[in-house]
C-alpha cells in the first residue's frame, strides 16, 4: 500500500507521517517512511543542493532535477518495498510536482504528466493524504521551528497560494484517492481522521 | 550559428574544437565554447557528481540529470550567445543523449526526444560535426591521456559500440546537418575539413 501525504510547507505532514507510522508500527505493519525530493543517498545529495544552493536554478532544471532524485527513489526505495509487501509512507510526491513546478512555477502540465509517468514508473498512490493549510500560518510556522526559508519556502506568499489551490484543485480532480485534511485542528483529532481512513483501507481487502 | 561536436570518448572532440575557436577567434568573429553536460555553474557542479560519483545512478535518473543540466545551459548560455549573434560551438548536445542514454542505455527514444526537446527550448544546431573513431582506440587513447576513467569510459565496449553506430545512424538521418570526419586522420587534416565546412557555411549567407 502507498500512501503519500502532500501539503504546503508548515501544513504538518512530518508529524502527522510519524503518527501514522509509529501506530502502524505499534500495529505489527511492515511500513516504512520516506520522503521526496530525495529518499535515497543520490536524491538526498541532490535535494540539498537544490533546496540550499543559492546559485542559479531555472523552472525548467528544478523540474528535471526533482524527477531525476524521484526515477531513483521509486527504482530504489518505493518498488521494492511495493513487491515486499510493506505499507509505504511518503512525503511528497506526483502531485507536489503538479502543484510547486506546474501552478507555481507555470511550467505547461501535461510535459510535467509525461515525465512524472516515466519517472515513477506509472505508479500512483493508493491515498493522497492533503493537509490543507493557511498559507501565511504555514510559513509562520516553518519560520518560528526552523529561522530559515529554502529555496520554496522564500518564495512570495502568492506562489504558495497558487500551490494550496493547485493541491485542492487535485483533490477535487481525485476525490477517491484524495482524503482532505484540515491542518488547522488539533494535531490528535487530524491523526485520528488519518488513522480511520487508513484502517478502513486496510481493512477493504483491497491490500 | 551553433555548432555541436559528437563522438565517442577519445574521439578527439576537445582538440578540434579548440582549433577551431581559435581560427575563428582569429578571423575576428564571436565565438564562444562550452560543453555538456556542464557549461554552467550548477551544470558543472551535477557533472561532477554524474561523472566521478561512486554511488548509484539508474538510467533514468541519469537522463534526467543531463536533461536538467541542458535546460540550465540553453537557457543561461547558449540563447543569449545566439541572440548576441554570436558562433557557439558546443561539445556534446541533444544528440549525445540520444546516442548515449537512448542507444547505450536503451531508453525509449521518443521521451528523450520528447525531453530533449522540452529542455533544449527546440534548439537544433546548425551543424553537427560526428568525429567517427574506434571504440577500443578512444578508450585506450583517453586512458593514456588521463589515467582515470569516468562513469560512461567505464562502461563496456559493447555499450561504447553501440553509441558509435547510434551516432552514425543520426548522421545517415541528418545528412544535412552533419559532417562525419574519421577520427583517425591526423589532426590538421580533420581540422582543415572542418574549417572548410565551417567557413562554407558562414559564407552561404543564412548567417
Amino acid at each position: 500500500m502507498f500512501i503519500t501525504f502532500e501539503g504546503i510547507e508548515g501544513s504538518g505532514k512530518s508529524t502527522q507521517i510519524n503518527l501514522l507510522y509509529e501506530y502502524l508500527k505499534g500495529r505489527g505493519y511492515d511500513v516504512i517512511k520516506t520522503r521526496e525530493p530525495g529518499g535515497t543517498k543520490t536524491g538526498e545529495f541532490l535535494r540539498d543542493f537544490l533546496l540550499n544552493n543559492e546559485g542559479d536554478i531555472n523552472p525548467k532544471t528544478e523540474l528535471l532535477l526533482i524527477m531525476a532524485m524521484r526515477a531513483q527513489h521509486v527504482e530504489e526505495v518505493i518498488i521494492p518495498a511495493l513487491k515486499d509487501k510493506k505499507i509505504v509512507l511518503c512525503d511528497r510526491f506526483t502531485d507536489a510536482t503538479i502543484a510547486y513546478q506546474g501552478y507555481g512555477r507555470g511550467i505547461n502540465l501535461s510535459i510535467i504528466e509525461l515525465i512524472n509517468n516515466f519517472a515513477a514508473e506509472g505508479i500512483t498512490p493508493d491515498l493522497t493524504i492533503l493537509i490543507d493549510f493557511d498559507v501565511k500560518d504555514g510559513l509562520d510556522r516553518r519560520m518560528n521551528d526552523t529561522g530559515y526559508m529554502d529555496r520554496f519556502e522564500k518564495e512570495g506568499i502568492l506562489f504558495h497560494k497558487r500551490v494550496r489551490d493547485a493541491y485542492l484543485k487535485l483533490s477535487r480532480e481525485n476525490k477517491e484517492r484524495f482524503l482532505v485534511v484540515d491542518g488547522s485542528e488539533p494535531v490528535e483529532k487530524i491523526h485520528e481522521i488519518i488513522k480511520d481512513r487508513v484502517v478502513s483501507l486496510i481493512g477493504s481487502g483491497s491490500f
